[in-house]
């Protein structure tokens, strides 16, 4: 994709946004990357809100010359606190995909989650970029679908798996239909997904299981298993040794029982809009969660980070990074790796320059004192 | 009515009332229908408003594999917790009136209750269909015309006497002077309103009862007896042996009463923002009102219900379901008997998922701790 | 004043405002009785906005059969609880000023507070109606004028002295200005105003008191006395037995120096938005002051008053009545003393209605209860 | 600049913002001057917002016949408690730059603090006009043109050093970049500026400190030190007695540390929006502030101040004086030395009528009790 002499300047998030909303298909847009506050987003839009609703309490004279962005996930080094969350489908923006994505991500020093309904396959992703990975599971009916997928994230080198709680196999299709997006229709997809990569990590699925049917794209979600409750966890545990983080935790109880159960992290998320209408903002039940788990576990968020100052105050709420799940495909859509690349430093910038304000030197050491109460 | 082709998609309740916004007479809807926010309806816009307003707290790694939406309203038993409130004339917005409403109710497996000021008599409305059926009763100042109506719902197998409290034989004439829209003046109706159709219920009430006369429907509030106390309730009870329930509580002192007096139930309710400009929003009076019955009697809500999760959030906060107003005049004056159902069916997918989500699988155990406090 | 036929609507004092505004210059609307949100009203505008953030708990079952709008002030009965606010140079939005509005006021059955700055004289205004009139005072530093002004009033049988406490001789010429209204200047006033009726009442004051000096209109504010305090409360009793209520109270503390000093009344009032922008709306300023006072004076409420319900809230709150300031203008130059009459007439229905359906059925008996807290 | 006359109406100090953003560069007002609700200024747009929510408690019958604005800072006298905050290159708003406002301070009785970014040089200002002037300094990197400085100014007879703490050296270029002004480039400022007064403080240096380096305009900030803590101001101490006051402390935490460091003034800012985003808007700050400092150093405010009625409320919560920093462009831009003059006296006429109005009779007994809690 060439960009125009005359675009506008991409100097914020929201800039690659709005670049994005121009260039893609308005159906794709609204159904599956839009959050300008349409209703059927209203979870999206009240994260993004409770960002920009939190005030700061910057403190002066400290000595802010040498600052420090870098931290660890799960033991893994990071160069900032921004990771790459989940979402499928990423040749829809831009035809390389995820392995533009995770190019970017490794470039920029950052973890890339990979999804279970990634349009280029665990090991194709694997194989393009040398940064660290995650994979995000989709629990599935058939069990021994479930081990594949892990085993072959743990054979490919992934480094834990981020199993997704928030979606039990059900979803609104209100935006689907009312944007007439059909998404596994490839003739309306437009750009440049090619026929096979719809649910690529299922492509050999049934040499490789006898028995074992791949879903279709229009039937995934039933293929997740909705009757998973916490002991089932023990199952995962039995057959790898990769960490699990639970993402889409959304209260202190359950950030409690992911501890009793042995995760070793978790997201606070929402699923970006996608799962319950009045979910309450993500960066409004962090602070619950950090509290509960108390360095137990490891703490995440994702849902409408937009500023570097949006992940200095995820920090300052109990976050060890936040990661981005909108912005990505905005950023493939407007300019591919390098396009995520500069979006991955527009936020490094922000949040040094954000730090510097706020007095607060290293993202290991940020806490709330920075923040106003009430 | 045949739905053109170019209809815009019917995906949501909302969705219902743009269609029927565009498809009924303008006075006609000001005047009765609408809930745009006009000034004039702001009790019923508070009602939408106060559902926005509250955030859900979800919970994950909960079986939700089968989901009960069924549950009992006094005993009868209801297919998903959404039943239709009593309201007048329905003739106005389809042929077929409160017949097509009751058929709809039947059909989807809920309690349909009838209006005092119905277009179908209650025996109509009776053979009409086979569902579950209340009847909602003004308290005539003649009280041997109260109990013919109250006798003859039970003569034909009404399960429950559902009545009026906050609707005391007065009510402003704005809305019907604003949009210059005369109930009365059948000339202007304009649809299909049959000529002996308003106030069906009263027709034969000379000959039924010697000397008593039947209202106008000019006057028709003015013969509603606005000096009751809960002490008449007794004279009620001598008559009947049908529950009774209280529809317009709005305190828990109010609430208290009603089981003080042996109420079966009570609807919290503002009439829809046709009562008091500035009442409180129901879903914020329920839980003060839920606290205070504590199981004593059954509560329902209505007003401002226009989603699935807006049905979780009131059973969560302690009704056991809720009713629609205008709902089903929108889905009637659209399409008819199909309509309501296809309405209804609408809400019971939005509910199924939002109970997903939430991590909840029972209508019956839904509790506060699914929504966030403050 | 002839209504063309195609005039809109006139049910709600809202409608009068709206057609006022058409009505009369832009400069006058702007400067004297605008309330649609212009920045330098915004007292007002805050006032009206507090009463739509109160929310009612309406009462079910109770005998509201026959309600009673009626009470007393000082003594005089009112058949409804709202009277007319003091404001000066009434002619200029109609040709009979303060006569058509007293006339009005007893036709009405309620009582009229006559400014000083009227443009018809204490004498005239009790020649030409029969109801009570109280009068509004300005203390004048020629103290001599002062009491003139007040023995005037009490000769011509006018039954109370408001003293206005809240305009201590100076104001913002802002919105004169910005309007290109001057009020001194009769060439520009363009209506109906006399040319002899400017600060009428001081018409033969130099006959009356030798040496004594008549305020020009220019420099009115200037002739009032910003050194008076609690204590020169003393020298008015001296030689008045007329009941004295304090205009312009705004806090507990004052409404306790009121009792103190021996105020029979008092009106919580922030000038209708004429004195300090950012006063608090005297809405919420009522529970305080209500609270200190205890009964032992009258207190009463001006300040966005727009509706039937603003009246029944400010009973409930503690207001014995409330008194429009803008409104009767409005309906003045609308309709003249007919308008007037008739806005009265709008008000006393939509409180009879409001009192109907919150299940009070009378003024005297209206408490916090029916107030949500919070 | 000769203001046609046709103008608007200049009569409040946003009527100066309005006029000012028509004359100036679009792109300069973007980056520079802007308050307009900018998302790349909200932290501004904040602090004006928080203005507007803080509600009065005026008091009557207070005796406000002799009103005195008059009070004093750091011992210097002021004729009315508003001061002129530091802000760079005032000859871009208009030709004599700094010299108008150091005239216009001068001639209204108040203090001007020039800015190290100052387009006129220390020297000049204080010929320029005889008020009392403090100096705001950047702390540089290399100490010896810190200290050169700062003796400049003690030797020109400024009276107090404002250290700017919260600038560490770095900022967003987001506006530069988005409004595609260049500060450095001359030829775009297009104005007034003339092409050697760009940091016209550091002109000279190199002849006066062998081997220092004046700073270009591109990298001043980075000249900055970013390392300064509190024990450095002892190294300040060392080589003046002027006194010192603390710019951009934004909680009571570092209040207290100003106190303990012998600050003797602070100034309670967040750089007028420019540092960082979403900081707690100055007057919300102010009173935690003042509570801790209890008297013991002299506190003021900037940011947000845009009427009397905001001074105020400043004074109100807590703070002796505020500085004003965009307004003065404003009024430069619009009309030079006398735009500035007629502004402050916009500003003391409405804390005039102000204080009148709150019944407060003397700015240096201005309390918390005139505002309302919660």
């Amino acid at each position: 994709m060439t960009i125009p002499e005359s675009v506008p300047l991409l100097l914020t998030v929201e800039d690659y946004a709005r670049r994005a909303k121009e260039l893609l298909p308005s159906g794709m847009w609204g159904t599956l990357y839009g959050d300008d506050g349409a209703p059927d987003f209203r979870a999206e839009t009240g994260n993004v809100e409770a960002f920009r609703a939190i005030r700061f309490r910057p403190r002066v004279l400290v000595d802010v010359q040498h600052r420090n962005l870098a931290t660890e996930a799960l033991g893994a080094p990071i160069s900032l606190p921004v990771m790459i969350a989940p979402s499928g489908h990423q040749q829809r923006v831009h035809r390389d995909g995820e392995t533009a994505t995770a190019r970017a991500a490794a470039a920029s020093g950052t973890i890339m989650v990979l999804s279970t309904a990634s349009s280029f396959s665990i090991e194709e992703v694997a194989l393009a970029a040398s940064g660290t990975l995650w994979f995000q599971l989709y629990w599935m009916r058939d069990r021994r679908v479930t081990q594949w997928l892990v085993r072959r994230a743990e054979d490919s080198g992934y480094k834990a798996i981020v199993l997704t709680v928030d979606m039990p196999g059900i979803r609104s299709r209100e935006r689907d239909v009312r944007h007439e997006w059909n998404l596994a229709d490839e003739s309306k997809l437009g750009r440049t997904l090619e026929p096979d990569r719809l649910l690529r990590n299922f492509s050999g699925l049934e040499q490789a299981i006898p028995g074992a049917e791949a879903p279709t794209q229009a039937a995934f979600n039933e293929a997740w298993d909705d009757s998973v409750t916490w002991k089932d966890l023990d199952w995962l545990r039995s057959f790898t040794t990769l960490p699990i983080v639970l993402k889409g935790v959304q209260t202190a109880e359950d950030a409690e029982l992911a501890v009793q159960y042995g995760a070793e992290g978790l997201i606070v998320s929402n699923h970006g809009g996608f799962a319950l209408d009045d979910a309450t903002p993500t960066i409004e039940v962090l602070p619950e969660v950090a509290e509960v788990v108390n360095g137990r576990l490891e703490v995440f968020l994702d849902g409408g980070v937009r500023t570097g100052s949006d992940v200095l105050k995820a920090l300052a709420l109990g976050a060890r990074a936040v990661l981005l799940g909108r912005a990505p495909h905005w950023a493939l859509a407007v300019n591919g790796e390098q396009g995520l690349r500069d979006l991955l430093e527009i936020l490094r910038i922000e949040l040094n320059v954000a730090m510097a304000f706020a007095g607060t030197a290293d993202v290991n050491r940020v806490n709330a004192a920075i923040i106003r109460r009430g």
